[in-house]
């Protein structure tokens, strides 16, 4: 059945590379013969971390995302660098944004963010068993942190204060909503 | 606070625009003074939508992603027309890749779907009272149509067959997966 619905590639022309992010203009035969056009964002890949207190809060991170402009509430996340382990990269952003460590990640699903324009994946954890290290943020990061009860984000969903997909769909992963 | 956390555009420098999205390169003033680039994807937004079967099944689409570079099961969804409004675009997606019409459209919620490097919006509805009209794709879209049971759709979502976010979160929050 794959076959009847896949695309082939005819050429493929870089446009872009940059620090984040590559694009491409890909030309492809459709499974009718006709021929379209792709752009694609090329992405290194990314974690998302839905860290949980023992009492069952959760903690958030508030950071400036210019591509939003504007203030959002979010789950720690963060690109994948280089060869590195998706469940190492959890850890790693867990602590560089929150300041805490974990001792259990536990892989919840993996997902295209939005496969309609780029081939991004996210890997998203729960983090168990925190205990507060040091939160050493990139340069070009600044996160204020916000401890949360399950009622809070409940609440911040319905009413339009929680407005990332990845945050929402871990939160609903994690079992904090339901 | 917000302030404490925003950034500033100094500069900013069009480097693509294509079909579908187009690409920005901005350079910003961090909240420290200091000057960083931010590459912007510019997307004119997106709805998704879960039809809902009276019986409490969901009617799904399975496509080929050339970004993902194979066949994902999703729900029905699509970008906004220049100034649609997204219920009308709820609509208009769902009848033309599934062939059926909504009586009721519900907004579940609308969030960026990944706003680390795009400001695509994405709202979110459920759609019920469902009746059969005519499947009419673009002539890009080669689409095939899957109605499942809520027993089925969390076994493919544990199972990684249902690998893309929006239709995982549109599932939670349309209330099939509790």
């Amino acid at each position: 059945m794959n076959d009847r619905l896949t695309e082939k590639v005819i050429n493929s022309r870089k446009i872009f590379n940059g620090r984040m992010i590559s694009l491409r203009l890909d030309e492809v035969e459709l499974p009718n013969g006709a021929v379209s056009t792709r752009e694609i964002v090329v992405h290194p890949g990314a974690v998302a971390v839905v860290p949980l207190c023992e009492d069952g809060r959760v903690i958030m991170v508030r950071q400036y995302r210019h591509a939003a402009g504007q203030v959002l509430l979010e789950i720690p996340a963060g690109k994948l660098d280089e060869g590195e382990d998706p469940v190492c990269c959890a850890a790693r952003e867990l602590e560089e944004e929150t300041g805490y460590q974990a001792s259990v990640l536990r892989h919840l699903s993996t997902v295209y963010t939005t496969p309609g324009f780029t081939d991004e994946i996210m890997h998203i954890y729960a983090a168990q068993g925190l205990t507060p290290a040091k939160q050493r943020t990139d340069e070009d990061e600044f996160i204020d942190i916000e401890i949360l009860t399950p009622a809070q984000l409940k609440y911040m969903l319905s009413s339009g204060e929680i407005r990332d997909a990845k945050t929402q769909l871990g939160l609903y992963l994690a079992g904090v909503l339901i």
